[in-house]
């Protein structure tokens, strides 16, 4: 245990290789299958949407990836990303424990995003691809994958989510400041979209009709292809860089963490920072306990269903084994835009089944008002998102305080808020409420899950 | 000359220092005057408004100050910041300059402010002040100070410009995640504002009648001062740091910059960066050109009188020689709301009249355009002050190419732009001009300057 508040690492001592956490695994993950045939899906179904090369990742059973060269010199505008000691936060809390905190907004887009945005663009651009379409719900995922594009001179098209794109108007703006083009969705540029507008032409749209738009342009033009932000396997791939990082950083000061805590939407974030320290522990070089924080309005792994479902509200995308709380079912509108995902990463939820990792739910307000604790203390204003994984920090800290432990608490601090003022604003305004689990909902919802046998 | 993208210090390499240039120039600057009496004004004049800390370092004939190691626990939250070489924007210039760039957005508050903030609140708190009352226009001011009071259990209460209040409500919301009480100005809490209120309900507000009211509380309360984000010498004291940290940066890679570019409102930022590169030019370790860059609208440096004038619009501060555009001189709507003050500081003034520096000034469209090829290569959206200094490194660099000079450039990157987002929007909707130097209404205000003679 060293003094210091922040531990940084060398550009020389950046990682250069993603970890497969699916090498190390007792058991593979089960097939993602055809919507149609329910057979597993080959490289050639998904080669409409994904380069060659990130189907390949998504498959992969080596070990370790290299990160191409390209890639590392565009991480290196801001990686390696700091490792802080809580230490203002613990003297807050009182608490013998020591918080580490990995933070990924020091990004251009401001969250761990970039860290798959990049290497997305790169393999797209290395095939030859001239354009690249996504979703974006809050901005966070657009933004980045704007960011990424202009380094390759690929071409960038977001449909972002209409409520989204009329409440948040600065993260369109920052998309288009690195030059993508930003729709709102629904939009009148795909069928998609107009077929929504045609019921209903003031809708404020989902990340599900986004998702088929930004799709359908892909499939249906030459040199596009399309992107996704988190779930699949290749992007859990390149978000390790976290998590290979933050054993360096905590080697260099002598720590090895008791517990971790991630949020968790997709499960990118969490399985970037968690899947290296998951190696080691399979490796039986430490016995750290992995807790994956979702929120109460949305708590997939502690309350979904494991089973194959659709990654997409509209059910065009292959049907993938996960927890679930069933393809459209439609969270309560908390502020954590990022974690209002139907699904979990089947690799996340497969690691979850063989109980390497737990789970537990947050409700809103207390994430608020741990976030608010953290800004004060630490001085970055956290995301939405990440304050789940800080309430779980704090609450964990207390523990420690109450039994005299001296544990050694790890998180991912996975972007900051300068975008999400207004859900803050909103908070101490007293407009902010909880939400508990939808039951009746997601029992409804489930009910409308793929009709087969495996 | 290294291969690194980024140069970074360890915190045990932090300065321990603040330099104070006043130390090695060939002679001082021109006192502050009284403004009823004309005379040089002595602490117990200051001693309502600031600390005796303060007041001292406002004076003080040392060399270097040492930082007390409360202060230097907060910095270490961000600090040291980051030099980056700028690589990517190089190669899209084809330019064989390389391009240095000292980058303070890292801090809670996102800009260089925080340095002098955390100083002053620090200070403040150990003279038992227990609440600080400040203006803000654009808001990093305002921001850094709530954050610097929340470190030391000090009130925080700030006046933001009406016009920037309703137009920006993010950087007042993020003020408040840091516990500080916000009012537009005008407000009803002072008389100063009560009287603008009686006279024009609507009032917009200024950066002079939030002074005013800031300055009311402070003066007429209690246990409470004044605090200000920029132009006295001890905050441009507390800025070198940046210049310290760079210098140590600069050497680790084995570099002397040839030109160093920083964009000048009040001066604190520039002087910030390039004081300690013009210590060791005195000392004749260097033979850089040290360049300020204003805003052609606001070009207090190279179109302002150098003489006597007031701080603020209204005329209640003391009297300080330095370069001015007229007191009450107000500067077209530019976005760079922290560059739009009519003076420029007293020792950068005295510094520029000694020749050690020089100064160009730059029009608002050239600024964007600088400021969008820079967000597009090097990954940094830079708030619009800093887009000043970038548009002049560029220009600098295309300079090196066509005469295939390997110039070394050096900026300071003195802020993000993502509370600015709504700027950039217009300026891609085509809805920003360029606004050139304003001789009749400066020749207007300059007839309004004090009347006496020293």
């Amino acid at each position: 245990m060293s003094d210091l508040t922040k531990v940084l690492l060398d550009e020389a001592d950046m990682p250069t290789q993603w970890y497969n956490l699916v090498a190390d695994l007792p058991q593979p993950p089960p097939p993602v299958l055809h919507p149609g045939t329910h057979q597993p899906v080959g490289p050639d179904d998904l080669a409409p949407l994904f380069p060659m090369a990130l189907i390949g990742q998504e498959v992969t059973a080596e070990r370790h990836v290299d990160i191409p060269g390209a890639i590392l010199d565009i991480y290196r505008l801001w990686r390696p990303s700091p490792l802080y000691r809580a230490r203002r936060l613990e003297r807050l809390l009182d608490t013998p424990a020591r918080i580490y905190y990995k933070y990924e907004g020091v990004s251009p887009a401001g969250s761990h995003k970039t860290n798959t945005a990049v290497a997305q663009a790169y393999y797209n651009a290395e095939e030859g691809v001239r354009k690249l379409t996504s979703e974006t719900g809050a901005g966070q995922w657009g933004s980045a994958l704007a960011f990424a594009c202009a380094q390759f001179g690929v071409e960038c098209e977001i449909w972002q989510v209409r409520a989204s794109y009329d409440q948040k108007p600065y993260r369109k703006t920052m998309m288009e400041v690195w030059g993508a083009t930003v729709h709102p969705s629904p939009s009148e540029v795909t069928e998609a979209g107009r077929s929504v507008l045609a019921k209903d032409s003031a809708s404020p749209g989902s990340l599900g009709i986004a998702i088929s738009e930004a799709v359908e342009m892909a499939a249906g033009a030459p040199d596009t292809k399309y992107s996704l932000g988190s779930v699949l396997n290749h992007v859990l791939l390149h978000q390790t860089i976290i998590g290979e990082e933050a054993l360096l950083q905590l080697a260099k000061v002598g720590e090895t963490p008791d517990v971790i805590y991630g949020c968790t939407g997709g499960g990118s974030n969490f399985g970037g920072l968690s899947f290296p320290f998951l190696r080691e522990k399979l490796a039986g070089n430490n016995d750290v306990r992995i807790v994956a924080v979702e929120p109460s309005a949305c708590p997939s792994l502690t309350r979904g269903r494991y089973t194959y479902d659709y990654g997409d509200t509209a059910g065009l995308t292959p049907l993938m084994k996960m927890h679930t709380l069933g393809h459209d079912f439609i969270p309560d509108p908390i502020h954590a835009g990022g974690l209002r995902y139907h699904g979990m990463s089947p690799l996340m939820s497969h690691v979850y089944e063989l109980g390497l990792i737990e789970a537990v739910a947050k409700n809103q307000m207390e994430c608020f008002d741990a976030g608010v604790r953290f800004a004060r203390t630490e001085g970055i204003v956290p995301a939405p998102e990440p304050t789940h994984a800080v309430a779980a920090c704090i609450e964990e800290a207390l523990r420690c305080r109450e039994a005299g432990e001296e544990k050694v608490i790890l998180t991912a601090l996975c972007g900051h808020g300068h975008f999400d003022m207004g859900a803050y604003d909103r908070y101490f305004a007293g407009d902010l409420t909880d939400y508990d689990y939808p039951e009746e909902k997601v029992d409804q919802a489930l009910t409308r899950l793929p009709d087969f046998e495996v």
